[in-house]
């Protein structure tokens, strides 16, 4: 199958859930309109961003419904399977098809590591055959997966044995690599950019779509971005990025990512919670001096947002 | 609370599947009597070995009921909770209890990984709060896991933390770090030993009981080694040791200790059936090359065992 | 002091040893003249590609007197000095600004390594000081190295302390941490790209100068790249960067860029001679194959040279 | 060629420098008499411990001319020759037979690493060439070299090729890899147990001889552990152990094994002096501690030293 490939920016949301650390849909229908008015084509939803691997497989299916609910042609869900077992993730993807989601993503297995790209394949092949009519994305992120296998072998590899594979979202720095995978089985595999704070290495690549965190609400300034690499003022799109970089440079301040990405979602307003263990949420001192970061880059300036909840609530 | 400590070996038994990859609980109760007729003092399931990782949480917990029938004080069932995410090992932890277990190891979650020890004291505490009336072990296997956090700190850490905390399935080469572990906190901890090929080490350092995935089919070789090193008759100790180097040095030309041992099983008379990808069983050549391995190493005069299956057959 | 910054390729030459892996300075000068041709601006010499940490303090001055006799305003000569130990080092940035070295680049050692940024900072300071009139470039290569401290911390740590500090020469696939050293410190460092097979990412940043092994023999290819990013014409720059990919993809297949690269060399008629153990120098049959691998990517078409020494005679 | 197997406990000595940091030759004949005293059976130099790498080529055979005067039979002198580069390793060879030294170490070039077995056997292979009429003893610490090679493998591949191979000093965790090593060959290699903090490890497989930082001043410990072993007492051996574990945690407390084992050197009276970096010496402040630290765990008691300097002085 030849699959369209994507195009925009992708947000990979976090997992909302009560204080208590039970699962909460109520704000998932609020978070999609966020995302749709901010300009996003479409969800990553219960990937690494997502804490899917936190999340148990019945969780994962009401997670999925509800994301269902706010689905258009211009807003697509893909749904992340990967866990740690082969079981739960083909459940996982059946039940994505199922529901019609517009596609399945599935990391590696990072317990039991595939010990070569012929495992992979093997693994992945089982997965996509049980949501065997939407487009499957393998999820490379060895960061996390611990599995460093080459991904243009995995493409030629794979182009025989799963008739529906789409291609990769590509969270590696080596983008030589990635680079490799776009020139592999004839440039049919879409290939999802997947690192924010390079995005405009990306596109000087020919990036079409990318997937990621910071687009849940920093997605303004990546618009920018793009619209501005794409009308060739380098320097526009050169400064977006350095304003993508300090954001993730405050990130990386509060444990990252998922920690401080929930920490500004419920800081802008939409509710998102604290994380699961071993991820610690921040705590209230931390939500103050993370605001003042905010403010010191101009967070809320540059995306148009305001503070919906302070600080010492917002956790 | 004080635990006694364990004793022994505690096999670390295989999970039991159908040819097609469904679980097959039917094996159990003959595996747990040639456990026992070998000589092991207990069984630590659906760890590493038992591929826990590759097996839902729904079956699980059949398996561990399933074992929990052959329970008895001379023959302990710990059953491994860790996954990865908190709520599936919560659920875990707590059947266990509910079914009478006599112990719950957790494995730290290895996709989100614990930063500081804190932070894994936090996980891990809130795993054996799940259990609160079993011994709980931690389960250290930072090959697997990725999680390399010190375990002497851990100890310290916990142990004002974690009410129920026995000990630690140690499963790592730096033996230092097993020592401090023993002298950590007036040596209340239980320190399992868990690298079968280098028990000799071990129990140099006093070590008592051990866990570990040959101790399923490779038995009596140990008793003797540990009946030797007892009586002060290091050579024969020696001797043993490096029979068992001999057998994993076969076990890692076939992919390691669960393809190959799962192999081997099958050879000697428990159908365990093929692995989970992304492990990959061995096909029939390679049955036929292992069994002359085992030929070659005398395995089956070591351990007085005979070829129930023959290699065409046992996959 | 405030340097200016450099400016095009510097090609990153290997250090040229007779058939007993003696050394032989004979092929310099006209090696020097080739590049000129090419149009590289300068040489990195007797870094990573140079195979400066198997050549000895003795032989690197020797190489270094060489090439200072074709060095000119167009044609900077940067020796790098980087050793596994600080009195070499001293020894060799010392010698690089007697015989009028442009500047001095410096490895971090990598068998004791440095624990902090601080203690990367005392090192780094102590062998700039040795060449306090030249401009000084930290050479930042963790795969290398192993060293993969901050080096934005280090540029600020650095900037009060070593007063010659030029910039890096960054050869590292974090290129958002390459994107935060462009702005630190006011923009004041020099970042040297170092990953020819991604510079377009590098272009899309703001990059002015590269330093690398491909640059010996493939500039035409990188010119045109460059061009054309600069008219604006990313399709062809895009091209051009994927011949660039598919030339590293040929080096991988022969033990990487030294081992490979000096029999180009060899191939193209720069006699470079054989690799130092542990780099394993090619045979006649790779030199076979890769002669006609080069021929499947047009080499030589792309780059406007001929064979002149036989693939058979050419190692 | 079969060599006599080396017995006993050879000290890593450090490397003595001036406060300047310039090479100290005056200690040494100090230095060999203290450790003779205190029942060393020889001195394994320039490693390491001795900062071999950090030290050059002319420096490091001064250093072993003079600790060649205090040779004896009883008091073996084992020169590293490794550094990063094959023709510094074959010099520094040559020179330790021409100086008479009982035999030559040489670790992995770790900068451009072997990247086979085979690669490594050439590289060592050449540089045991280089001292034919002396037993080589390949060096095998891959938490320093980064090379992770299989040993046994070596010891097969080499075993035909380096005809003065005298075995491995083994300074790696996996004790399962070192049993395998007494096994290769018929056991004719002689295995140099690398790790004080688990001598009895070790002595439960049968060492005979063991190098290591700690001998240098804490022997009077280790030699009462091996005592003990021998007779069976296992308790007395374990609680040894328990000590030598107690002072590296210590060591770990400042730093590591050299910059902590010079400062203890000076304190008990042999003028070792600084470290050079990246090594970071102890300040005074540290001193204070880390004598406080041997204090409370007995140090002086234990070993039978006095504190020669002052921690305020000893620096």
């Amino acid at each position: 199958m030849r699959y369209e490939k994507l195009k925009g920016f992708i947000a990979a949301p976090f997992t909302c859930f009560h204080e208590d650390g039970t699962l909460n849909l109520n704000p998932i229908h609020a978070y999609a309109d966020y995302l749709k008015q901010n300009g996003a084509s479409g969800a990553f939803i219960l990937g690494t961003t997502g804490e899917g691997m936190s999340v148990t497989t019945a969780e994962r299916k009401k997670v999925a419904e509800e994301w269902m609910k706010s689905a258009d042609p211009d807003f697509k869900i893909i749904v992340h399977a990967g866990s740690s077992g082969l079981h739960d993730s083909r459940e996982l993807a059946a039940h994505a098809q199922e529901i019609g989601a517009y596609a399945v993503g599935c990391i590696a297995p990072n317990f039991f590591k595939p010990a070569t790209v012929d495992d992979l394949v093997a693994y992945a092949s089982d997965v996509a055959a049980a949501c065997p009519d939407l487009p499957f994305y393998y999820y490379h992120i060895p960061s996390m997966s611990g599995v460093y296998l080459s991904m243009p072998e995995f493409l030629q590899k794979a182009s025989g044995r799963i008739p529906n594979l789409a291609g990769i979202k590509f969270t590696h720095h080596d983008l030589m690599e990635f680079n490799q995978c776009t020139m592999t089985a004839g440039g049919r595999y879409d290939l999802l950019h997947g690192y924010d704070e390079i995005l405009i290495c990306g596109l000087s690549l020919g990036v079409q779509a990318a997937v990621g965190s910071t687009y849940n609400y920093f997605l303004p300034v990546y618009l920018k971005l793009r619209e501005a690499f794409d009308a060739g003022d380098l320097e526009t799109a050169r400064r977006m990025q350095q304003e993508s970089v300090r954001l993730v440079g405050v990130l990386l301040k509060y444990r990252g990512g998922i920690a401080c990405g929930k920490a500004i979602m419920n800081l802008v307003g939409i509710p998102c919670g604290p994380c699961r263990l071993p991820i610690r949420s921040l705590d209230t001192e931390e939500m103050e001096r993370l605001n003042r970061d905010l403010q010191t880059m101009n967070f809320f300036e540059l995306t148009g947002q305001t503070i919906v909840n302070s600080p010492t609530q917002a956790n």
